[in-house]
């Protein structure tokens, strides 16, 4: 089998378990990292790699996964396929995604490159199982329910509030698509709580959800990267009414992510040229191997 | 919008369903029905539509809906295919599938047609879901769990034990893949209950599973067309284990098939020449209107 030559840019936590779901499959050859700083602080596990500050010092490169975060990925996306390199990305701001593809998609067919974007589990994978329901029963109501599980924007933006130190802000869903926001503080010394809760549940984040604001000693003693979806549909097929679908997972977030992001990365390397979201994939693009042999399994 | 000119072919109870899920679609024209007797027994609804013998009397015809049983598939989506007419199918033997697209593929291929099999649900949308959760954690176990719902097949094969008059068989789901037969029989006048059951569990169709036979008076007053299917899969993202998933429908069995077969014809008309299942199909090509529209709202 002739290996996909990848490239992680940037390794945070997604990155980190970027390199895990790369190194366990079965089709990948790593031929570097992308990183700031190339020295100092270097993880352990990276020592028998290439890490390089630009991609071109690499040589040949099939696909770079952008493990960056998601405000990065434009500049870095248009950067790269430039190169003729395709590119994926877990960019999650939904309301941004039509003119990302569109922005990517003009450069991809310039450069002869394919950039899959927004390949996360929510924009992803639930976007396919979202798309499969309503050509299933096109008439009806599809609700996405988060959670429990931690939000990483809604965490920054508590962070930012004057007077907290640390926090976290939990995801609970409550049913049809609306969520609880359970808020854990770890406030600075001499800060008062209930300024600080006032200004949680005022920031654009909070205040259209219900939202509760504790105060605890250790928020790191709380962090836990469990997530959750439960995702239903009950709709009408033809003018039969009242079918239901119901899809949910209790899974490790950035462990999830990663694997859709190398999924996604063997899937760019069969497609045209162009930017794609997942839902424009066809699935088995995403399994290594031949086509004939998961449709004997899968199908 | 261009309307896709469809034509129903077959009209049994799948058939029936076809033709409610394409009046009920933005996108089709309903061309007309084939079938074999067209005079006799016309049902109402299809006093407004052309009923015709065969294809060829319909002029121009985007994609045909085979609703045929599955042993008529090939021969017929072979005579439409070199017609330039794309075909959709709800072939249902899994284990004949591979075969089936290789045949109708060169067609396909030769005649600049498209064809897609085994469009239903299972095969079909479950297989989406299978190849789904298999890029998701590419090492764990898939579990489908079917019913509680009538197995046709299972139906057919008790109908064709000497001394039944009727017959229904339950699947019902017990966990990890094994299914439960309850079988519920009508006999002929003088027939013996013990030598019937006797004769259904050693049935190839049943043998390996558990089977209960009971005698009801009047099996058409226990059937029910609906159905269902639970799916699981736990496995590992990367390195990290026990990422857990299930989806669930409770549905409508002809009813989701036809919507199904409606979308996968919708597909059909915008895949390059060849033969797919629908794990080769990207799944927004199932619904009508633009891509950018669906990214919009799905992803």
């Amino acid at each position: 089998m002739k290996k996909v030559k990848a490239v992680i840019v940037g390794y945070g936590n997604i990155g980190k378990y970027v390199l895990q779901a790369l190194q366990t499959a079965p089709d990948f050859e790593i031929v570097g990292i992308v990183r700031r700083s190339v020295a100092e602080d270097l993880p352990i596990e990276l020592t028998p790699y290439r890490v390089v500050k630009n991609i071109k010092e690499l040589g040949v490169v099939d696909v770079a996964i952008l493990s960056t975060p998601s405000r990065t990925v434009e500049a870095y996306a248009k950067e790269i396929l430039e190169l003729g390199i395709n590119t994926v990305d877990s960019f999650d701001i939904h309301t941004g995604i039509s003119d990302l593809r569109k922005e990517l998609n003009a450069i991809a067919q310039k450069y002869n490159s394919v950039s899959i974007i927004s390949c996360g589990w929510d924009p992803g994978s639930d976007s396919i199982v979202r798309a499969l329901l309503q050509a299933m029963a096109p008439k009806g109501l599809t609700y996405t329910n988060f959670g429990p599980g931690m939000s990483m924007g809604h965490t920054v933006a508590v962070k930012a509030v004057k007077g907290v130190k640390d926090a976290l802000s939990m995801t609970i869903p409550t049913g049809t698509g609306i969520h609880r926001r359970m808020v854990y503080v770890e406030l600075e010394e001499g800060a008062s709580f209930a300024k600080v809760e006032k200004d949680i549940k005022e920031d654009d984040y909070f205040v259209h959800d219900e939202t509760h604001v504790k105060e605890v000693d250790c928020v790191d003693s709380l962090k836990d990267m469990g997530h959750g979806v439960h995702l239903t549909r009950k709709g009408v097929s033809g003018t039969t009414q009242n079918q239901l679908f119901e899809f949910s997972m209790t899974i490790n977030n950035p462990a999830l992510t990663a694997q859709i992001l190398v999924a996604s990365a063997r899937a760019a390397t069969r497609q045209q040229p162009g930017a794609y979201t997942m839902i424009e994939i066809p699935v088995v693009d995403l399994l290594p191997g031949s086509r004939e042999e998961w449709i004997g399994k899968l199908v």
